[in-house]
């Protein structure tokens, strides 16, 4: 059923986090529901940025890895990460991509538990994720195990040493009970690792208090780090001592410029660092996380499944648009609707300045984040998707897929 | 012997890469002589970077991946690198950081020699090298092993799979003979892995010519990508099939798109690449290589040379410096002399506007890349080294050593 303007409007008038989307550059007359793949511009990037190449850089030169604080800038910017996740300060740090700190973690993970021989995940989880894990059983000499959604905790038997979850899914948007899964592995003696990339911004994520082992998630997304940002990682404090990742680096040494013969990790979460930190990027995330200043990721995350839920029912009304069940309780702040011939239906929307992205083979997704998207989004975007699939402009030539990158 | 100044001037007047300079923006008034661990901004980055944030991303947003190349980034950027090196396009990617890229090419070495159980490399090499072998080595279940420059060749005994190799030193800047080490390796049955954080773009690398298998190496030195620019990665033709690293990611497969359930890698030196590109970053580094436009590596790698030997000539004549043997033959575009309180004195040379590092315990540090460094900066720090020393200037508690980074 398609969303009431009035109601609309008057949703984002009574809206708490209507302001934030004044800390975003957003260009004029787009419907942009993809932040769930990439961030929009903050307000302060381009000045930022600016000074950091200029001054800190061009000024600074080798100097400001003392004076501007570059050194320390993975611990500084995971301590402003790990509000937003629910975690400690020093339990995380900004580095590296998601894929590598999968890696990290869950080699570190295997070595503390060195009786168990199994890797358990969900076998529709973002593929990365799949295929890190079969690079590290490779190399480990253990064995990935993949099983249905409905089949995780069945699964859990006294072999698995780690089950990888993704806290939101990436297609659907589907929300694992952290506290219960956690306490499920525990109960079976496994350790968690969590995937946050489609979590961290957007959902009250609570590492700490839902007895996740192990965390990793992304930097561009919610995050609004900008393309490629780095993902950030976390350790549980129980696990500070004993996390030891088989790839490491000079940046995760205890001191790194005493260039001793031997690894000794850092303190905390600093042990999961690796090579040279990435300072454009990273002071490019650090203006994406302070977008989610003042920010209350319980607000967040009731704001983004309202415009899901407005969405999807609204989308489920449109002939020839399939949908699947409303959701009902916690969701992500991106969903899915469904054309078989999402690609085209999608190139048309983005042709009428609505963009979303497609994952085969037959979803359109649409992401809502909290801090830049109106509820009036909503309506605009629904007549839009009406509109192409009354026209049958899809069908049109220039709308058949083109591009890398779906 | 210090130089004579009109012989710097000379030098400077008939030098043919003099005009390189103007490529960059160095502060006024400072003689840099670091570039060997930080590469100095190019004039051209700024506007780059800019734009890259305000178009691309900022307007462009998730369409980029497309419209502006950003997919093919790592890809197009390898094939940059790659005649600074010495190497086919197809065979270099931008990816990750040396830390990382060391781990991923060992891994694919070692499975690549399934009956052989030993990483071989120098014990006085860069340490972190020397941290992700461990972690591999723990992992993979093989033996590091850590021996002299002198006993490398001794030690390639039938269980080598990898020798791991820097081409020119980190500290004294001493250089490997690439084609006759490979030699050996190969002959003793076992692949090479190359360290080039301090020879690309300071060395006329030739990777393919003298039978490099594997390589990685800096970006953030002398390619002037940045700080913490991403690192590169090379596998020799020969090895492309068969070449599968241990740690890999969804932009290392063949059709990364098709959210494959298994891992399939991409062709050539592509499958090296793991997680989502850091387009900011790969963008500085993208202009931080077109630096090195028409410039030829013999020329760049002589010029070094010859700038390294005036230095040393000169400080060996300084009381109070010692000064290891003059380099022969070739040597890498940086150089250290010696004095028991280096910090201090290195302290008190950058209060006088020349800027080297430091290495523990004794040694000062000075690069003298050729796109930057002229005939004359030679003289001058020569002299601001002198004065420091006579005037006992390094003993001032302002000079005691602060700050983590040395």
């Amino acid at each position: 059923m398609m969303p009431d303007p009035h109601q609309l409007a008057a949703l984002d008038a009574a809206d708490p986090l209507a302001s934030a989307r004044a800390r975003f550059l957003l260009p004029e007359g787009l419907i942009y529901l993809d932040g769930n793949s990439l961030g929009p511009l903050p307000a302060a990037t381009p000045a930022l940025l600016a000074d950091v190449v200029a001054q800190e850089w061009g000024q600074g030169l080798i100097r400001s890895w003392n004076d501007a604080g570059w050194i320390d800038l993975p611990v500084a910017l995971g301590a402003t990460i790990a509000p937003i996740i629910g975690a400690e300060a020093d339990a995380v740090v900004a580095c590296d991509s998601v894929s590598i700190n999968l890696f990290k973690l869950a080699s570190a993970a295997l070595a503390m538990q060195p009786g168990r021989r199994t890797i358990l995940m969900e076998a529709e989880d973002f593929p990365t994720d799949a295929y890190v894990m079969q690079g590290l059983a490779r190399i480990a000499g253990v064995t990935l195990r993949r099983v249905a959604r409905t089949d995780l905790l069945a699964a859990l038997d006294d072999d698995v040493a780690l089950l990888l979850l993704t806290h939101a899914h990436f297609v659907t948007g589907q929300v694992h009970d952290m506290a219960a899964m956690s306490a499920a592995a525990h109960a079976a003696g496994a350790l968690t690792l969590w995937d946050l990339s489609h979590a961290a911004g957007a959902l009250a994520v609570r590492l700490d208090a839902d007895g996740a082992d192990f965390a990793t998630g992304c930097g561009y997304k919610y995050l609004n780090g900008g393309p490629g940002a780095p993902a950030f990682a976390y350790v549980a404090r129980r696990h500070w001592e004993r996390c030891e990742p088989a790839l490491t680096g000079w940046m995760g040494h205890a001191a790194p410029f005493d260039f001793a013969a031997d690894h000794a990790p850092a303190p905390a979460a600093r042990r999961l660092l690796t090579g040279t930190p990435p300072i454009l990027a990273m002071r490019a995330l650090e203006a994406g996380v302070a977008t989610f200043a003042g920010i209350d990721m319980m607000q967040a995350e009731a704001k983004s499944r309202d415009l899901v839920r407005l969405f999807v029912a609204g989308a489920g009304g449109i002939a020839g648009i399939t949908v699947d069940l409303l959701p009902v309780g916690r969701h992500g702040a991106q969903c899915i609707v469904r054309h078989p011939q999402a690609r085209r239906v999608m190139n048309a929307l983005i042709a009428r300045g609505v963009i979303g992205d497609c994952r085969p083979p037959d979803a359109m997704r649409f992401g809502f984040p909290a801090l830049t998207t109106r509820f009036a989004d909503v309506g605009l975007a629904l007549a839009a998707l009406q509109a192409v699939l009354a026209s049958g402009e899809w069908q049109d030539a220039r709308f058949a897929p083109v591009g890398k990158v779906s």
